[in-house]
């Protein structure tokens, strides 16, 4: 079966790269035409992502080529270049080529708010191509997804984040909102630094940015509330566990709010929910949100799991593909996670 | 499209079973038609595999019921029943239903040599059907595999054992050989003792049953050599990583030796050649056997590497089930490895 | 130098006894005499504790026995039994004995509230005796532990959350406080289970006992407010990091709060303060609780880290000896964290 | 007491200094005097050691100062510079003064060999000068290390690995010598590369340098025998465990191959014997080595475990320190391992 959508990625050597070409190997529908990266062109894909030698017979390119994608139905660009570099020539991309479908993964273009973008990401891009950006978190704006060629991917904490609360708060039910996340070593990409060194992240705990991370304004803006947010670093490689903690506004029971949650995300097949508490392991591998509630008086506890790669980057961004292209949102990503790791 | 093979899974709560499960979700020519569990018949799949919840509606049943296959082109069981259990009811079901295809995965037909077979397994099995059932390794014995209804699926240590040496053992090109093998936590399934207690795993290594496991005869078997053996505990949870070491029996360079295996696998799609090392995180979550060969005077030392529930166990018995089937084996299993874990 | 103090351990083969006896072959002033371990009578130390072969010459004994400890100055019997049967036996003996001092690890004597006592312990203790037993954390009770003959040595999570509160909620200074708490492996002892099998925990994070945790009743009683607790398994086998997030009762500036930190802590000398983050390899391996403060407007976290097999348990009792019998209370205990682990 | 020994530190920013500092803060009778760096000096010590907050009230400084050591009996200069660097300042020190004793952690003394020291290390040092520093390896050198001034520290895969074959090498009682080796994270100290990235570290596993690494002519003149030496990354920060497997030239039985271990390490405080297997968490945290033997009929199996950063490095200079002061060669360092990490 000839495939219908054709993709480049631009920043083609990074860790999220290496996962959006892990995850297509399996999509029918989509054929990896080109990888451009400025600073590794004629390398080939095995030499930075040696888990997939035997999968792609391409080597990198310097520039992204349109006309390489000329031939499908479907032509789509997806950028996994760094905030700061990402969203400049995203910009130029989607004013020049008009039916060229745009996926930013980066945090360039999800700010709606411009002082907030000016303070966080700061990029020097167009306001109007800014907000003409969707936000592309399938189980806030699938809508929105559908029917734009501009999507700006969310960010992986916000995503595990956003989606703990967003029933709740969306009906104003909580109140007095905290969230505890801890993130994997995998979330900084290939970049070296101390805290990503194996033998003084292994057997280690810490917080960082507390109650000042640049994923705090994504989130009170899609969930519309205020939030203490803070951000640890945990001894393992993939994934995002966050524990919202909170008070109810009103009497609710543990299955009124269970019910709430599962009306809520009723089309969303990515979404499970579980009794106890959710478990990393069963997610990473996998594009599932899962999560778990724990009601007891007025308290309210929110627990959601995803793997930051997938469902907090790579997944979402083939999600947001489907959907664009008038596919199954499921296709080729539908997996579940490899549970022993 | 209609599944034209039907399975069966004997032993359905174990690891083992949950990584056949795993990866069937993916295979579009199998149906999971039952599940037997003596002990947990009807649970939920999810009770026992709570990583595959929302992939199927089946509840565990206490025994196997062969005629739930009858519509499916091929029928096969596999048993992922303990050494000892496992064998005599492959036996029975193999003697009972003649076009029931099986693979079994424990021990008790492995050996071929009698008193081997009763030092390391014992179970009272009758020597006509152990010695009809074709040892699946399909690097080694495709074709035995693809004409035969009963397979015994290797050991895990000794498929990344053999292929590492096959190659060069066939035609007597190494002599001396010593073998050091680590393998990850998950190769005991679910059976808990101190060795697999997290706080006592984690940060630790050892080595057990030194010259003694249960795997050298059956190595010993397939490459036709004398080998020293040596496993060793890691700390992670999937994986097995080899090291050959051995003495050239005539001169050969780098080379040459690279290319005799390069022959020997050219029609094996889930062999690999690295040039420094295999990395374990290049096949965890795959199907893929990677090696690499080093040369200097007459030493000679292979490195390779597989992922102990897929090649080693799980991915190698649907490659079988493939070639059982007729079908092309890299069906349902041709995925690259997470990489990051 | 004559050892001046003679210590006897009840429960002698579990993980709690293995780390005093570690952290005792640095004591110059105390002598281990017996070791009591109803189920493993006369098996060595090493059989159980292997690392600490070479160390003591001791076997094993049935039943605590006095008069082995009569000619030391002090007398000190440590029960590291689990809940349940342990406060039988202290009780016992600290009635018998009138000059023999008592450590208990368990929780039988931890709370003072009857009807909290019987809803998460309910051990058949004379209500007098468990008003009695002092709550062994020194940081908040150390006249009365110098003064006591029978000490209730803290629950791990207990001792991280109520050190990382106490300075502010003691002038009612915080309120709406939630409290995110992560635990290694090692706090289950040797008992095994799924959620300690290294292949189930290893790259995992689940929370567990959300707001129903055995401590939360431990924790208020201390600091006098009520919380939500919400602990979880992290990925790792020693170390507990509790990180609390509240809102400020009134305007306090960062240096406010780091300064009423520092005055209630000013004669501890066991608590650092850390700019960022504490981490926990700073303090695995030592009986150090090291905290970092962040303020903005009214929100305040506080991140407080300890090794939960240290100053969770055994280095704080080693720390309660030293302060019964009259020794500086650093002895023995005063050592820094290995940090790469 | 007045300590008899001050310690002035080289490359005090490193892993290796941190690990000195460390143990140093239980030895009695060292004074640490001052702690070079050319590159932070001013820096407090918690800035590049954090653990070590509270333990030494000293900053760095640029450049060795002899005349602070005046005052102790002993005084001693430890080099954790790297290599290539360390050799020429460490010569320098030793010809200037003539009382000053010195111990190179680096390997730019190690090799007596002119060529091996070329091909491996190069350093441009005094033949004379290389020669006549001691191989600080107690147990095969405890005379010659009391009565020199200068000690060449030896390398932490060499230290294991010759610990595990000289008793019998000695006497050319095996041969066909294979030694596999696992390393953690900590060996390459702060350096950042890759394979010391988390992510890409934990769960993965790998060879490098094999049968090529520095260490093979280091141990091969401690041991007088030629090895195939094939080194493996683990997923764990600290420990290195060597597996050795050989040939026994004549006939020996299991009991007889102990009693020559016993015999020959029968003075040496940190050297243990296990059964079964050693393990990395007996030893992790404490400078002993242990080891166990397999004999079956001629092959042999001898398995050791140090901790890379203890008995491979800063452990071993100080017993190396305290021969050379002749002081007791356990002072400060006869600690248990942690067990539990």
């Amino acid at each position: 079966m000839a495939s219908s959508v054709g993709v480049s990625i631009l920043g083609a050597t990074g860790v999220g790269a290496g996962e959006l070409l892990r995850l297509l190997t399996q999509h029918d529908n989509v054929e990896v035409v080109s990888l451009i990266s400025s600073s590794s062109s004629e390398d080939d894909v095995s030499k930075h992502h040696p888990h997939l030698t035997g999968f792609y017979d391409l080597k990198f390119i310097k520039e992204f080529n349109y006309s390489a994608l000329s031939s499908y139905k479907h032509k789509v660009l997806i950028s996994a270049l760094p905030h700061g570099s990402s969203g400049k020539i995203v910009e130029e991309m989607f004013l020049k080529y008009s039916d060229l479908k745009i996926i930013d993964l980066s945090g360039d273009l999800r700010l709606k708010n411009l002082s907030l973008h000016n303070k966080y990401y700061g990029a020097d891009i167009s306001q109007n191509v800014r907000l003409s950006a969707v936000y592309g978190l399938p189980e806030l704006n699938i809508d929105h997804i559908k029917s734009t060629r501009l999507v700006s991917n969310p960010g992986c904490l916000a995503t595990a984040s956003t989606l703990s609360l967003l029933p709740l708060t969306k009906s104003k039910l909580i109140e007095d909102i905290h969230v505890f996340a801890i993130t994997g070593s995998s979330g900084a990409g290939k970049k070296q630094s101390e805290s990503v060194h194996h033998a003084f992240r292994n057997g280690n705990f810490s917080s960082y940015k507390s109650l000042e991370h640049q994923h705090i304004p994504e989130i009170e803006e899609s969930v519309g509330a205020s939030i203490s947010f803070i951000p640890h670093r945990a001894p393992l490689s993939r994934g995002i566990f966050v524990t919202a903690s909170a008070t109810l506004t009103s009497e609710l029971s543990q299955n009124e709010v269970e019910n709430i949650f599962k009306n809520f995300y009723s089309k969303a097949p990515f979404v499970r929910r579980f009794n106890e508490t959710p478990e990393l392991t069963n997610v990473v591998g996998s594009n599932f949100f899962d999560y778990s509630i724990k009601v007891l008086d007025k308290k309210i506890v929110i627990c959601g799991a995803i793997d930051n790669l997938i469902k907090g980057m790579a997944g979402t961004a083939i999600q947001n593909l489907n959907l664009m292209c008038g596919l199954d949102q499921k296709l080729g990503i539908f997996t579940p996670s490899l549970r022993l790791l």
